[in-house]
């Protein structure tokens, strides 16, 4: 069941994240006042954090991870929450995580969409015949059969859609070629587009892709109706046909376009949440340093990039830390989230689950979902105590130049829930200015990954979890 | 009448331009012993090439070739041979160059391929379920009703499917993977991929998309049969899902594929090439220097890098000179060729036309087909006396700084013709790293273009095809 307004928070909560995707590497300052033997403590770390960061990114694990991103994805392809690609790549991550030598290795039940994508085409028949690349946004109803013939009214922002009546928009196709801004202001579009086509009694909506550069792909994505409001098709075209049509609208062309999705939603599925951890020395089981990604992805590309590579390297930064030896205090867990894309449904259902687990304790989140390319610092989100801690781990990743130190509102979707509770959190910073350019398109492939850049996301990730959750105190949190 | 050897002399020389894109820009060094009277008459020009570039790149003509390009392509979208938007964007260009004033505007006939893309649609079956965007290759015919289900042999080159037994290919879909070494030799497994696999008996073909870099579009172009040889459907997959294949290939999967093409070749077309002129005011219509590029396109995108750019800079270098009254002393003629893309058949009927008449002197041939992004210098092939002149013309272009020059085998396939006899042409240089990024795709739309660099383009192309035509002797020809 979708509780509505919970998760236009999340989403909205992933799109001021998301947002800082482009954003210049900024440092923030914290003001600190450390305990000196905890300072020391922390820098004691130095020589075990070099020890992971040569096995990695030099030893004997250098080039293991994107082997095993590309063996997931190569073996299972896109893993749409719903389809059997997705459990048999769950069932999979199950039988080695064990082989690995993780324990308590299971999967926990977590209720996803289920969005079926048929035959989808979009076609501008008049002024000029021209196909339309196209893809159907997840949770879209299709078209009647036949398709949608209409004509097209272009608009660049809700504003300029309300500013007309109803009358214009009646019986039409709303198209948003909304300007390129970030993830988070023109994802809007997609999102809510539907609603607010239909609110104003379009039978369609398309929306211009959800990228700053195409070569000619449309991308995905999952978009939410409104209660109460009609539900209409709703489809992304590529940058390119939708500048264009825009420009021709404005010229005072009259548009006429035929839209086919045989896409529809079945009742929700039951997939699951993989779950693996590397047990803690202390504390067993009952204090958890979370590290986590997501398994599922779109049905267009092979989901290498979002998010098989921030599952992997979650997963992988336990078996490389437990094949070295090295375990902490605290227990670590890996996370393999599921259902994340159509609405964080996975790590919903997780919260759900045990957020009121009193024999739990979560000291801190680790959450990678916004691309493995070179990583060049982290994202910390949580009190000023726990910065000043976490600003100091980062110093340790010195030796791979990976020190950049900022406070962020948000480290990804799936952990969103803990974070809202005062939880500490942290994601990495990545080059991923490319990063919206393959999202949620078929250029999401294993050819984005790099394995060089691949073993420092997985060097950075198992090192700092493992301080995080090796230190005398556990992370305060709010 | 597809007269063969001629055509794929022309692909093989179009092949080695297109390799030099992405070079690096490298200077030649003539040994030139110039006449003292002909450097000072060219470096006489100095001003009215100033004057040139003042009124394109910052005065009246400014911005108007980006807009004229838009038109154009926002007007008739798409312009593939033997469809009606190149007929009626040959109709609107003869009537927009009278308008221009340009002068014995007019059409010449030319037959060109009539290749129809039907509905079209590969699948990856097994062992998972992928939709594989496909684009058939020009001239392929279509698969049989219902499509063509069969298993993939994957090979990297041509020297990796001679090497396997018939027996291996039989009954197969051959599948190339090449490596991206250039548009001329990785091109060659889209030429002749369907005739290759159909020797060894495979049903159908699919190729690698010939790009270095991809966000999972597919690039079309034309294919040739060879006399002899089954035909059988050969379709480009994306850079990212032939990687794919061809690594579960590797690792011993069995790949079953779908394919249905829908696709079909009807009787050749009559088309036409768009002439029009800047009569000489001594020699008029005797001698002529010729400016050019191509109107029609491929069916994805709108080929406005394709050679909407090259076409419209040349037509309207002699709108821009005309409204500035500068008339040079031969005649300068801007053809826009049609049916470029689908084997150089506009240029072929125009060279078989035009090579005996004894009216008609040609002094030079200019073409402009490698993109028009920011140009810094010339291409030049014709003999050394010749090749010293244009060195000197090009040193005018400074104040741009435009000044590279350099020579080469070939600068383009629409005057390939004309160079094998001898005659003087030149290309210009440009930025054009990504321009097979965008080549043949979806992604070839106005995004490409930028108004900065096609005034530059535009002012360039006027000022040397109006140096060229004025000078007091015709360029040396071999």
């Amino acid at each position: 069941m979708i509780v509505k307004s919970f998760i236009w928070l999340l989403l909205a909560i992933h799109s001021s994240f998301a947002g800082v995707h482009r954003d210049e590497h900024r440092k923030t300052e914290l003001a600190c006042t450390m305990d000196e033997n905890l300072l020391q403590e922390i820098q004691g770390y130095q020589s075990v954090v070099e020890q992971i960061f040569y096995e990695i990114v030099r030893g004997r694990f250098a080039g293991q991870t994107w082997e095993s991103i590309m063996e997931l994805t190569d073996t299972f392809g896109p893993r749409m929450s719903g389809t059997e690609q997705l459990e048999k790549a769950i069932d999979y991550s199950v039988e080695r995580m064990r082989r690995d030598g993780l324990e308590n290795v299971h999967t926990e039940e977590a209720l996803v969409p289920h969005w079926v994508r048929g035959y989808e085409s979009a076609v501008l028949m008049e002024p000029f015949y021209k196909k339309l690349p196209m893809l159907g946004l997840g949770s879209s109803i299709g078209t009647p059969k036949g398709g949608i013939f209409a004509n097209a009214v272009v608009v660049m922002s809700f504003e300029e859609l309300e500013s007309l009546s109803n009358e214009a928009v009646q019986g039409k196709i709303v198209v948003f070629v909304p300007k390129w801004v970030s993830y988070g202001v023109t994802g809007q579009y997609r999102r809510e587009g539907a609603a607010a086509a239909a609110e104003k009694g379009a039978v369609a909506a398309l929306i211009r892709s959800v990228t700053p550069f195409s070569i000619g792909s449309p991308h995905t994505g999952v978009q939410t109706y409104e209660a109460g409001v009609k539900q209409i098709p709703i489809a992304a075209i590529t940058v390119e046909d939708a500048e264009m049509l825009l420009r021709k609208y404005r010229r005072g062309e009259t548009l006429k376009l035929h839209i086919v999705m045989e896409d529809y939603n079945l009742d929700p599925f039951m997939s699951r949440n993989v779950i693996g951890e590397l047990e803690g020395t202390v504390y067993s089981n009952m204090s958890v340093v979370v590290v986590s990604g997501h398994l599922d992805s779109w049905d267009v590309g092979v989901g290498a990039m979002d998010d098989a590579g921030g599952a992997m390297i979650s997963w992988k930064a336990l078996t490389y830390l437990r094949d070295m030896g090295l375990r902490p205090r605290r227990t670590i867990r890996a996370i393999l989230w599921t259902g994340e894309e159509q609405g964080v449904w996975g790590a919903k259902h997780y919260y759900e689950d045990h957020k009121r687990q009193q024999e739990e304790e979560f000291s801190f989140f680790f959450e990678a979902d916004s691309g493995t390319f070179n990583p060049t610092g982290f994202d910390f989100v949580g009190n000023n105590q726990a910065g000043c801690i976490f600003e100091e781990i980062v110093k340790l990743m010195a030796p791979l130049n990976i020190t950049d130190f900022r406070t962020t509102p948000d480290a990804g979707p799936d952990i969103s829930y803990w974070v809202t509770d005062g939880f500490p959190a942290a994601a990495f910073i990545n080059d991923n200015e490319r990063y919206f350019w393959f999202h949620h398109s078929e250029g999401d492939s294993m050819l984005v990954e790099s394995s060089e850049s691949l073993d420092k996301c997985a060097a950075i990730w198992a090192a700092a979890a493992y301080v995080v959750a090796d230190m005398s105190i556990p992370m305060p949190r709010s």
